[in-house]
């Protein structure tokens, strides 16, 4: 199944837009799990087991397993998530952004080797970049547009004719790029009148949404702006705030709670939900 | 020795602007490698022996470890480089692109866990990302600008006021992210005018410019545009025209032959060499 048919009816079974990011930091693990013989992959298996039917997509952020040399774990969560709730789609968090031959092994690096279902990817370089990763059909590639951070503005919101650079990024996303129908963009929940503008341009284009919780995205404005008319289109990631939701013993169950909290809250605001 | 330190004077002692490229696809590594326990160890092993005297850095490319699952022997080149050729820097091209607490894991990656003298980062995100790796002060921070592929103009080339936005991107490092004086900017060596307008904006950040040889960038033209009054100020990288020089059980003699030629070639056009 692609990726984009295993989105859409997680969307729809759990009843979630909600996308939980597995970024555990092997600093901030509970002792229960600190003492495991793989401490991450224990603390996402909890995490996993106890929200899997209240998400739409998880998100390995790829920078906490590789700074710390787990990418055992992060290939073992994701093959966990894989065979156990094949239901939900996996998107590797890499924002990869390189050309040619090297862009093909980063492919095959998230799409073979870790087996995910989706990754990020940067624009910088154009289209020689993606196209290794859209070339997977039935994977799904998420493309930083708009992201959630202050400094974004210093190049996503130069203005060159009558578009910001984030608006000819959703562009070329929408003409040029979305030939596997297999696109998604990244716009964070800090900037609502731009997810609104960027849903104008890409009216079912899915976006995932970073930046609400810790950054601070108010939840309401987000679907206001981006939802699309099915009460779909949208994946809400929040991390520290399900992730680290307590931090005893009992995280696995503080972090299903947050989701919970986390899902209603938007549901509350979506269309059909 | 700080990064910048390191590469003034293997510029100088070794009298060469190259880098050689360690991008060793694991299919296309010559059959006497092959069967080593480590075979892409093996081999970047043989072509460093070969080259250490006649170059300005190495330059490991991040996807071919990571595409085969070879984070390990990522680790051994660079640490023999570090114990064997501590005068050639190193520099991690992995492209990064990602904010705050991520950012730091991967600088803390390429510096802590690797022990790499430079990185090469993406700035579409702007300050946020860029920031956790020039607080390495000791470490450089090669920025992505003008990159060498034909669909680098559908984002860098866009006009905005009377720049386009690579050369927003060349204004932000010289003016704004300079800070610790570890900033160099990436240019394609196919792109020449360019290289020379940057060099107009720069007049004194390290270049790292791909892009010669397989790619087609002209020598004399790089040099003509981008050298700094003292015949330095470029770090041209060649991955595939050294490394495959010979696909024979040869392949490290054939690799400091290219080396030697493309030293020399780019010598004929600096001042001073």
């Amino acid at each position: 199944m692609s990726f984009m048919e295993k989105l859409n009816q997680a969307w729809t079974k759990n009843n979630s837009l909600v996308c939980v990011g597995l970024d555990p930091d092997l600093n901030k693990l509970p002792e229960s799990v600190r003492n495991e013989p793989k401490p991450i992959f224990a603390f996402n298996k909890a995490i996993i087991d106890a929200t899997h039917d209240l998400v739409c997509c998880y998100k390995p952020q790829n920078a906490y397993y590789v700074g710390f040399g787990a990418e055992d774990e992060l290939a073992m969560t994701i093959d966990y998530v894989n065979k156990t709730y094949p239901e939900v789609p996996v998107i590797l968090d890499s924002k990869r952004g390189d050309i040619g031959s090297t862009a093909e092994l980063y492919a095959r690096e998230a799409f073979v080797r870790y087996q995910a279902d989706a990754i990020t990817v940067n624009p910088y370089m154009g289209t020689d970049n993606l196209k290794p990763f859209l070339d997977y059909a039935d994977k799904g590639v998420v493309i930083l547009c708009r992201t959630s951070n202050p400094s974004s503005a210093e190049l996503q919101e130069l203005v060159s004719g009558d578009k910001q650079i984030y608006q000819h990024v959703a562009e070329y996303a929408q003409t040029r790029w979305n030939y596997n129908r297999n696109v998604l963009l990244v716009i964070g929940a800090t900037f609502p009148e731009e997810l609104g503008n960027i849903r104008k341009q890409c009216p079912s284009l899915p976006f995932l949404v970073p930046g609400v919780g810790a950054q601070g995205g108010d939840v309401e404005k987000v679907l206001e702006n981006g939802q699309t008319p099915d009460g779909k289109g949208l994946i809400i990631n929040s991390s520290r705030g399900i992730i680290y939701a307590s931090k005893g013993a009992d995280f696995a169950a503080a972090a299903r709670q947050a989701t919970i909290e986390l899902r209603d809250l938007i549901n509350k605001y979506r269309r059909g939900a």
